[in-house]
């Protein structure tokens, strides 16, 4: 049996370290950008290289026999049956922009699907943590260490024409996907764009209604599911299954809501 | 002749006072949200209201001889020749969402264009101020109210093809303005969306490279034009004339790229 708290330790640790790495590259002319895509651009700074490095070197440490699976460094196994799932910079785009909706994320797995997430900013130094059967906590940091905290709750809009909607790229995903997506942005009263994993932290907060994106990877969603299901919302693909493998991403705030989302997306 | 320092103080108190009036109401329950357009959904919150009574207020008592142009209480004439330009909440959809990427505006216009320029983030704490023929400047103030600060300057990215662009609306205004803006994003490295005002703050900073956008109100943009001037780009409609009262409007780091991108929406 793991000690939950003391994982949430470990993952608070990890998010630390994160911050302190990530922060001084963020809007600095020192980025290191470079393109790891052969048929596109997807770029990787050193910022995510060095996060991620930090991170696995504090795992090596902490929990020598947990598996991680990380954006820049691949997976990793271990003998526990538990793997760390982390992204030390997910919205690589908003960072180079100097945008500050990038986030950290951490996820603990315990096989069937992870039960432990963090979120981290670092510019705003707000920090979202969900754990399966435990409140949902936002926490903010000031420049001098006090630390403001609430415990977040989705909220009950039920009707998709007073719904927020949030994604990140317009285009969505296949053209396909782009025309599901498209089915439930005409219905809703407003779309907003760019937010990355900022975007699945306002809908734990109560502050939009709805999260929609196509061609996540694991690492891009496994850390905001227990923050959005311990907030009361539902996070899955948009045929209502699991979405831990990333692929298709349907989060909303409440069931009513979720099942008006996914009928549209399967019209 | 105006005292350049004397109306710099005043734009910094309205800022405060915007700070203090819009920062309870953000992610607050309260919003007090209402639509104030007849044909379509243009939010408008009491923190907008609220803000902007203040703004005028304090405007009445240190500048009584000054007009005023504000987005929800529209022009009071002055006899100074000297119109403040105010926009409390830019972004409200921003606002609306939770997400820290609106802005307070206030501009200084002696006439013929804006000569001071403020944008304020209220949650981050940051503050972007310009003048014309001065440093423009960056502060971030803490929770306890320490401040960091930084002189801005635009970045010298010459070609499109490396260029960073930034927009708020993916559909842009009209379908031609649609039309002309994927000529443009057609040719970048990156193109983002949703970012209202905090856009040409960033690129002020250096962090972007292109900001186009169309359907502007004056209080959009007034603001922003010292700020981007001073820091050393461009800010001028799609024809490369004053983009002051707003409509289509294309900022650019430096005048290469500015040439690229009027020639690219032209064709």
């Amino acid at each position: 049996m793991r000690d939950v708290a003391d994982d949430l330790r470990v993952a608070h640790i990890l998010a630390d370290a994160a911050r302190s790495v990530t922060r001084p590259y963020f809007r600095s002319a020192v980025l290191g950008t470079s393109n790891k895509s052969t048929s596109g651009f997807d770029p990787v700074t050193q910022a995510d290289k060095d996060a991620e490095y930090v991170m696995r070197e504090i795992l090596a440490l902490e929990r020598p026999d947990d598996a991680i699976l990380g954006e820049e460094q691949g997976h990793t196994p271990g003998d526990s049956g538990y793997t760390w799932v982390i992204d030390p910079i997910d919205g690589t785009r908003a960072f180079l922009c100097g945008s500050p909706t990038w986030g950290v994320l951490v996820a603990l797995n315990a096989g069937a699907k992870p039960y432990l997430g963090l979120f981290e900013q670092p510019f705003t130094q707000e920090r979202f943590i969900g754990i399966a059967g435990q409140d949902t906590v936002w926490t903010q940091t000031s420049l001098r260490g006090d630390v403001q905290k609430k415990v977040m709750q989705t909220r009950d809009c039920k009707a998709i024409k007073d719904a927020v909607l949030l994604t990140t790229f317009p285009e969505i995903g296949t053209p396909q996907e782009a025309k599901a997506f498209h089915c439930v942005r005409d219905q809703v009263k407003i779309t907003r764009y760019g937010l990355d994993c900022y975007a699945y932290g306002l809908l734990a907060m109560g502050q939009v209604d709805l999260v929609i994106e196509a061609g996540l990877q694991p690492y891009d969603i496994q850390a905001l599911i227990p923050i959005i299901e311990a907030a009361g919302g539902l996070v899955t693909n948009w045929q209502g299954g699991d979405c831990h493998d990333g692929g298709q991403v349907l989060a909303a705030g409440n069931a009513d809501l979720h099942a008006q989302a996914m009928t549209l997306l399967a019209a």
